[in-house]
């Protein structure tokens, strides 16, 4: 999406770690007209899956996922994000390891908000090494619910995770997918 | 707000503990069409007060903040939760206690998206004790920024929260004010 590579060239920096940092609009400090733009392209590219609803993770995924749920006329669902592996009987609970902060933890979701009648569009801003979303889509699976893909804002194509999700059967429509990121701050996009 | 007591009335479940649970609309399941009626109330209610921010707390505020930064026109920031204390330079940060966990937590904001001349609406799902919105008050004093007020959905009016807030100088807009929880369920609002 061109809206979105542009505010990428002009704020987003490139830090030590591969780290891109966005945060002055997509996810600390949030531009409004970007969410609704991604909302409306995330609504065509899904327009024919009979979404019934969006999964998504805390934090930075529930303001995209609720301004995109205006878009898609169903509710979204936010997976909590937890340290602990307890979890109460009444929730889907999937382990995610975090890259970021080589870590485990535990997201979970209530089992009344996904059921097996669900056509659920996976959101998150940032696709990786893919954990976050084989979390929710096992969070998904477990409610015998149907995935009919992901809808995310920035793919590092450079890293494993869109083929490993591709590869899982899930359609990953990524609204800017980076090629390479250079130490000089360069960003390449595919 | 009519449509927001409707559904606390229908869909609401008062537990043990004081607790209201609302998570099958609100703040874990989204209703992005109720998300959408909250921000248009509440941009009518500070129509006039030039806005410029809404300011909110991860994780539930997120998706009421970004829902409403579309009918103010303007960016949402939410400050980041952290057990931590330790914090680095470039964030404002301020403590929070958390009586539902019986535990502190800091919450902070990048300084970069605070400045003196913002005009901030706090943004939160539910105001009780006026611990969470105390501390974002606490974020923009520090920044050198006006709160011009506070939309809440869910205000628990026989909680001090409310007075404590309002007697800060902050201006509260709660669309729903609840009176009293029963034992029996039973939710009166003011």
């Amino acid at each position: 999406m061109e809206l979105l590579e542009q505010m990428i060239r002009e704020k987003g920096r490139v830090l030590p770690g591969d780290i891109l940092r966005v945060d002055s609009f997509l996810n600390h400090q949030i531009d409004p007209n970007l969410y609704d733009a991604m909302g409306r392209a995330w609504k065509q590219l899904f327009a024919d899956s009979g979404v019934t609803k969006l999964l998504t993770v805390e934090a930075s995924g529930i303001g995209i996922a609720a301004v995109a749920a205006l878009h898609f006329g169903c509710p979204a669902v936010f997976a909590k994000k937890s340290r602990s592996s307890n979890v109460p009987g009444d929730v889907w609970s999937a382990k995610v390891h975090s890259y970021t902060r080589d870590t485990d933890f535990t997201v979970t979701v209530a089992k009344a908000y996904l059921t097996p009648a669900d056509r659920i569009l996976l959101i998150d801003d940032f696709l990786a090494n893919g954990e976050a979303l084989m979390g929710l889509k096992s969070l998904a699976d477990q409610a015998g619910a149907t995935v009919v893909g992901a809808g995310i804002a920035i793919e590092k194509a450079y890293q494993p995770g869109g083929e490993r999700v591709r590869a899982a059967g899930i359609r990953v429509e990524s609204l800017a997918r980076i090629a390479s990121m250079g130490a000089d701050g360069s960003i390449t996009f595919c």
